[in-house]
């Protein structure tokens, strides 16, 4: 098989990753430099449908947490980002685009609020804590930058409210969306957010204790049993239909966030300053010249996209996709690409050349797709 | 099968990949967000044996290179790394670890000095591009921090230098250990060391291009028959049995460059200036608690080793292993392991339990295993 992936200390196992190959994983990806399981039995559709109707467990231990704690703290996280963080509470979770000079994304974490001097970044995959660091050493910050010892676990679907009440009461009901709490486990308390990367709803349990992850999967999988529980991942089909990106597909250093669509968390008026302001408010003022779009596109379910599909109007090159799969319930493919400014409307038909040199005419498409 | 690797844009291709996909790879493993080529038919150790006789070529593409340029380089990188780069002339290959403030390693990388204001970080897995950024940003220095366009191929083995001669002409065996020169591929310079992950001798092109990927592996490929080449990657039985170690595996951030037996690249005495010389000139005093050694292992082969594996001595705990591999050569199983002060010395008995439970009678070695 061309595609095994050899196993290391280095691509780190989680303290889910015995209980997922326990329930079956048929692949995985790695990022963080650990595993991120990415396929369970049946099918892709099967865990589609699945995820739109029950409630699925996620290893999402790959989200790792960049602590940033010290006096210096809240300053560091703002000089990272073009979101203004002033307004953020204990207990917010803030989506935050990181930007280097050129305004390029490094990362794009959920920053979560732990207290005045404390954060934690969820990020995507990038050494952000390496940058984090470099930052607070060269400036001389008064800050601790570290990775705790903390394992996402998330619980999507429609069922998951119901399921996570069964398992730590009727106050769970009451966490805001982005927004978390702590809760008790085994005499510990552990933070619980609202969110999750899919749009079905759920939560994500922060547990703070690698030691404790068996027994808390065990305990989310035997109360999910009502709740027709299976083991899930992000779902490529319902992400890409949510409009859900993903760095390093959909975004790198060569993206700016105004590009991705992330303009209203910039602040450019002047009243925050940050790494990479005066990169975005020069392209702010000259306009971007490409943006994500939704593509909604061709008759047969296409291949995998594992690199960038040209795609292309009027016989020219206008744009790439990077994420596609075959939606059963449009019964079309569906694809998030960047796309030039004068081919970005929605309702602009375009032609995506898939790996396998199939021409699947398409149409630009809003986000999230309908 | 529970190992298979789903592949994305995020996961990066080569400019070798469909080279090596033709050539039969088996399986790979990601660093530095790209694939590295892991395994080739038949086996490791028909692997080993060829690599020992005759010559492989590797995609080591995922060797990035940071390159750090201007005015205050030479300074940046000599802030990053406890080894003193002030002999460093151009065209010379360093070592260097990077510490952070408390001497924990963040990469080990290979420094090509490419000019007085201009070098080269060939990178071990990590973002040591966002740190040394977050380091320029912060301290306000002036220079540019990329990652160009450079894929290193590897030509490994005995018969490496003759066949490189075929291809570019004496004058590459002028080239020393842990040197470079340039020379010509298509008409355009190319940066090659006489350098690799192997102690069989050989050398790495930095191809500065990665549209010549495919047009430089079929010529190394095509000149390489007389050598009876063959693909191939980083060998796990010859890099224990030579001491190569892998950042990630025999050491993490929560390693000091003194218990990887690299005190020879640490300048203590004060006359150069880094992060992390106050803790490491501390543990330099103190001596180190814990230093990395060989254990010869076992009669029958032990399996893969995916995560520490327990060393016991006297009953109690003394270290532990991270990389491990039955060597045909030695007839026993050879591994990479931390070592307590106490249980260090060459020959020392000690327990290696494997992940299968099997516990082998082992002896510390000294590395490189003879």
């Amino acid at each position: 098989m061309a595609d095994g992936l050899n196993m290391s200390r280095r691509i780190r196992r989680t303290p889910y990753t015995d209980r997922v190959e326990a329930a079956g994983v048929r692949g995985y990806s790695v990022v963080n430099h650990m595993l991120l399981p990415k396929a369970f039995e049946p099918s892709l559709e099967e865990d589609y449908w699945h995820l739109r109707q029950h409630a699925q467990i996620w290893d999402v231990s790959c989200q790792r947490q960049v602590e940033i704690k010290g006096p210096d703290a809240a300053r560091l996280v703002q000089w990272m980002t073009p979101r203004d963080i002033s307004g953020a509470d204990i207990g917010d979770c803030f989506y935050i685009p990181i930007t280097d000079r050129n305004g390029g994304i490094l990362n794009d974490p959920v920053m979560l609020k732990l207290a005045a001097d404390r954060f934690w970044l969820s990020i995507a995959d990038s050494d952000v804590l390496l940058y984090a660091d470099g930052l607070a050493v060269g400036a001389g910050l008064d800050v601790i930058v570290s990775e705790p010892d903390v394992s996402p676990l998330a619980v999507q679907g429609p069922k998951a409210e119901a399921l996570m009440v069964s398992v730590f009461g009727d106050a769970i009901s009451k966490v805001g969306f982005f927004k978390f709490d702590h809760f008790d486990f085994r005499g510990a308390p552990q933070l619980i957010a609202r969110s999750g990367y899919s749009r079905q709803g759920g939560f994500e349990i922060y547990l703070d204790d690698s030691a404790l992850g068996p027994a808390l999967w065990d305990t989310i999988w035997e109360a999910g049993r009502p709740f027709d529980i299976r083991p899930g991942c992000p779902n490529l089909i319902e992400r890409i239909e949510g409009g859900l990106f993903s760095y390093g597909n959909e975004m790198t250093r060569e993206n700016n966030p105004l590009e991705i669509g992330l303009g209203k968390y910039c602040t450019l008026d002047g009243s925050i300053d940050f790494i990479g302001r005066g990169a975005l408010q020069k392209i702010a003022a000259e306009g971007v010249t490409r943006i994500i779009r939704g593509v909604a596109f061709g008759t047969v379910p296409c291949p995998s996209c594992t690199m960038p599909w040209p795609v292309t109007a009027d016989g020219v090159r206008v744009g790439q996709m990077t994420s596609a799969a075959w939606s059963p319930r449009l019964k079309c493919n569906v694809g998030l690409a960047m796309i030039d400014r004068s081919y970005w409307d929605t309702g602009r038909e375009v032609i995506v050349t898939s790996a396998d040199e199939n021409r699947h005419l398409g149409q630009i498409s809003d986000l999230p797709f309908s």
